[in-house]
Parts: structure tokens; sequence; C-alpha cells
């Protein structure tokens, strides 16, 4: 018999202190239970495998938890063919899958290059989900995005964009062309997928691509991130994960606020669509330039930019009787109370 | 006579072809007209003068704008007594802005350490501003804080929290105790206020605290906005500096909205403060979040974290019965219709 105070003794005693289920998947499966709650009862769900660590982790948990919510887990592997051997990869992942008790399929799909590789490829692999989805008349498609992602997402909406609409990230609960989207891991660190995956002795696929600094998603991981934790101080990642679902938050409430009053502030015309000036004038300027971006974005399919806005704007708070202003797709003027939008 | 065509011919063209004035020197000038415009008429302006290019584009810009503005300019410099040869540097900037026509002095602080550092320097200055523009019976003081000061402050707003009010950055026109600070050149760049003083013939102080690593905003400065530039691409500034302003506007949005409503929905009793759960539950989580704050604040002065707020929020949302909440300085409970906030 071993003594107290030896090494061995002493991991007895660790393991003795915490019995059972090891952190990490219990982290990683409180949050797909979370997350799949809402969508107890009869039904299928499926869950998006690349076979990396975080949607490894989280088909492991899905195939442990939604049995108990009366749902039914499948996986669904989507191989986008980008790489040799992509289909071996793919194979891997639905032999991992169906290690842990899944059902499991693997999706060849077609990138095309609208909107840049990684674009691309994300579009492709929505919709062959979607599809799968369909066929399996699943009520929601499980995606392993972490809180890393997230804040990733972030920065990299930084790159492309200001404002709360830029870096509002990725939603937990969306609409995938009539099926649930859910992220149930948004709030879960990658290195807890990690550390899931080998508590659970999975061995995740590591993606070629994930290491690729072609890609922008790859540089903020490995150069962007790891510096603002260096020098601002740990704990980056999770504020700017709190500050997208912050501004996710703002952005819904403005969304709601002109819902509820754009109709009543606008007139539909032959040529356009006018805005009333004291109703503009009435709100914040939060409100007034979401309500002309929300007006020229309906009416016209035009996105403007903040400058546009901004010059769209002073024909309401700054009238000195500027003339029309040519926009993408329309011309704003000021006629009596009225801002009218018309076709260009 | 030199022929066309050779170096210096080509010099002098190139001279004839942008008569006049410098474009850094117009671009300074211009913002600080802009800021200054609604203040225009009988009074004085103080430039808070450090010695460094910012301030120093600043006051060179003052000098030149104020005057036809009919302010009259003065500069103040603050020697925070923090280094050695502070005194000669503050002398050296009260010089320089005797030479651009400006009326200046030096103002010696005792820097006390509440904060922190960086915190109690800016409070010491802000302190010495005021006073002097009392002593002046100024209408405003200006600062030189520039884009990438204002980026800087969003990246640093970001390491201490999250969400709209953490990145709103520094307003462009806000309230030193009675007397308004303007920020005019938060649209411009530091190396505009550079190439200002260079065209100007004018030699900015190198604050040694400007290159120190041991200040966050040093480090932000010299490595983590580069880091952000190379690897996310140029713009990142203004994109973190545009966020700041929208990020500002939406914020004052819903402060607006809360002001407007929380007398209707709050009812003051002996131990607290109760809010209407219907009305909680009406508004978007947003605007429900932000009263929850609020009224923490304004009757604890206290201020709650977000998952504090999350929870209180579960009272109205997802009321299952349960019982008090402890939070900073008060006590959360549901009772009936009413959220109440007791003293604890």
């Amino acid at each position: 018999m071993q003594e107290l105070g030896t090494p061995a003794a002493r991991y007895r005693g660790a393991v003795e202190h915490r019995p059972g289920l090891d952190p990490a998947v219990a982290d990683v499966r409180r949050a797909v239970r979370v997350g799949l709650a809402p969508r107890a009862g009869r039904g299928t769900v499926v869950v998006a495998l690349s076979g990396g660590a975080d949607s490894l982790a989280l088909a492991a948990a899905t195939a442990f938890e939604a049995p108990k919510l009366g749902l039914r887990p499948v996986a669904v592997v989507v191989d986008h063919g980008l790489q040799d051997g992509s289909a071996d990869a793919a194979a891997a992942a639905v032999a991992a899958a169906e290690g842990l008790g899944l059902d499991a399929r693997a999706v060849q799909v077609e990138v095309g290059t609208a909107g840049g590789p990684e674009a691309a490829a994300r579009d492709a692999r929505y919709r062959a989900l979607r599809v799968a989805a369909r066929e399996a008349s699943a009520v929601a498609v499980l995606t392993g995005h972490t809180l890393d992602d997230q804040a990733e997402t972030v920065l990299l909406g930084l790159a492309r964009g200001s404002g709360a609409t830029s870096l509002q990230g990725m939603p937990a609960t969306s609409d995938l062309n009539g099926v649930a989207l859910l992220r149930p891991l948004l709030d879960v660190r990658r290195e807890t997928t990690r550390a899931a995956c080998t508590a659970l002795g999975l061995r995740p696929w590591a993606d070629p691509h994930n290491t690729d600094p072609a890609y922008a998603r790859v540089r903020v991981r490995d150069r962007v991130l790891p510096v603002l934790e260096a020098e601002l101080g740990p704990g980056i990642a999770e504020a700017l994960a709190r500050t997208a679902t912050q501004l996710r938050e703002d952005a819904d409430a403005f969304a709601e606020m002109i819902d509820e009053t754009i109709e009543d502030i606008v007139e539909h015309a032959e040529a356009g669509i006018s805005v009333s000036i004291p109703a503009l004038a009435a709100n914040p300027a939060a409100v007034r330039h979401r309500i002309i971006r929300h007006v020229v974005a309906s009416e016209f399919g035009q996105s403007l930019t903040r400058t546009q806005t901004l010059e769209v704007a002073r024909l309401v708070t700054e009238w000195t009787g500027q003339g029309p202003i040519d926009l993408p797709g329309c011309r704003a003027r000021r006629i009596g109370t009225r801002l009218e939008f018309t076709a260009r």
C-alpha cells in the first residue's frame, strides 16, 4: 500500500477531490444544454462538424445532451473540396461522430468565388447545412463557434467598418432560411473545447487553413489577439465578445424603435419616399441617422456611408437652403417639412 | 535662367501648383475653425499646451483662427513637475506660444496618486485648466487630442470594460465643471499635426513619457495599433475613431430615452426605489439593462457588472419565483409588478 504524501497518492487524492466529470467537458455540455433547452421536444438537431476541436467538442456534448431533451442529434460534415485529402478528413470526422454515437454523413459542396475565398466557403457551407437540415426535418443547426471566434469576428468587423453594426459579431440564435442556427459555445473559450476533446480522448483534426496567414481571421487569431492580450492585459477576448453581445442588443433596440415608428413618419410617393422633418429632428442623432440609412436601404437597396448619412442629416439639423444631395441609387432633398428621396 | 525639366525647375513648378498654405496647416486650421465657430463672439479661449506636436499645432491654428472669430486665444502650459527639467520644458512651451503671438503662462500642479499615475496627472491637469479658464473668464478650453488619441482611447476602453459605454472615447465637446472643453482635432491624424509643425518651422517637444512602455497608452500606440494596421489593413485608427463617435451617439440616445421615461416608471419608497415590471418588460433588452444600471447608479452610487445586470433582468424576463439578489450597495427583488431595490 502506498503511503500518503507519495506522488501517486497525491495524484489519487487529487482525482478523489475532483471526482467524475472533467470541468471542460462539463462546461461544453452545460453550454449545449442551455442552448438546446428552448428546442426541447421531438425533433432532430444537426451538428455542423469540421472535425476541429470546437465542433468535435460540440458534437460530443450534443450526443450527450440532446437525447435527454428529446432531440435526435445528427452530424453533417461539409467537405469543401478545397484541399488534397479533404474527403479523407471528412470521412475521419464522420467516423469520429459515429464513435460518439451520432448518425453522421459527409456532404460535398462546390465553393464559388463571390466575396473572396472565406465568404464563398462560408456561403457554400451554410447552404449545405440548410439543405441537410431540411432533408432531416431538423429543428436547428448547431455550430461550434467559440468566444474566441466571436472576438476575432469583432476585430474583423472593425477592419470592414465601424460602429455597433460592424462590431456586433455573430448572434447566438439566428435564422438560416427557415431553420434555426444556434451557436451554443459563444461563451466558451477555444481552450475549453480543446481540453474537453483531450479529456474525452478525441483527436481533433488540425485544418491547415487554420494556420494559413493568407486568411485575415488567422492573422487576427495568431498575431493580433496575442498582442492585445500581452499589451492590454488578459481578458481582451472576453471583453470583445461581451462588446459584441451588448452592441447587438443596442442594434436590436434601435431596429425595434425604427420598426415601430417608421410607418408613421414616411410617405410613399410615385417617385420615391419622404420622411417627416419634425419627426427626424425630434429623434436623437443615433435614431435619425439610422432612419436615414434604413429608408435608403429598404427603398433603393443601397447602404449609405457615415459621411453620406451625416450630409443628409444636415438637411434636417443644419438647414441653410442646401441643394439636393446625390446618393447611391437616389437623391435626397428637403421640401418644406419633408425629407424626400427619389430614384436617380 | 534654369531650363524647364531640370530638377530645380520641376520643384519650382510643384510649388507653383500648390501655392500658399501647407495642406497640413490648412487641415488643422479648418478643424479649429469648425470647432470654435459655435463660440464666436467676444471672449477668451484657453489652449492647453504641452509643447508636443498636437498641442503646438493646435496653438498655432488657434492663434490664427480665434481672432477672426472675435476670440482672444491664450495658452496655458501645465507643468506636472513629474520629470527633471519639467519647468524648463514648460518655459520653452510658453516661449513657443509667445512666438505664435499668444499670451501664455505656465501653471505648476501637484499630481496625486488616485487612480494610478496617468489618471492622477490627467485629473491635476484638467483641474488646473479649469482654474486658469475661470481666472481668464474663458468661454472654452481647447485640447490637442487627435484621431490617433481617440483610437488609443477606444482600445484602452476595451481593456477596462466592454460595450458602447467603454468604447465611446472622448467627446468633441464636453463640460469641464462649467467651462466648455473642446477637442477640435479629433478628426485630424497625429501625423498631420507633426507636418503642420514642420511646415510652420515649429519644433515640438518630445515628452519622454510618450515613449515609456510603462504607460498602457504608449503600448497601445507603439505596439498594438501598428499590429492592427499591419494585419487588418490601414484605416483601423479611423475605424476606431468613427466607432467611438457612433457609439457615443448611441449611448446619448439611450440616455435621452431613459431621461424621458424614468420618472414615469419608478416609485421612490422609504427604503429604496422600485421600477414597473411591465415597463421593463415592454422595453428592448438594451433599454431594460440600462434602466436597471441607471437606477442602481443613481440611487445607490454603484455600477453593476454585466453579469449582475443580467441576473436582475431575469427577475423581469425569466421569473420563476427567484429570491432577492444581493448587489453592491443594495438588494433587488420582485414584488408583484414591481422590481424593488432596497439599501443593504
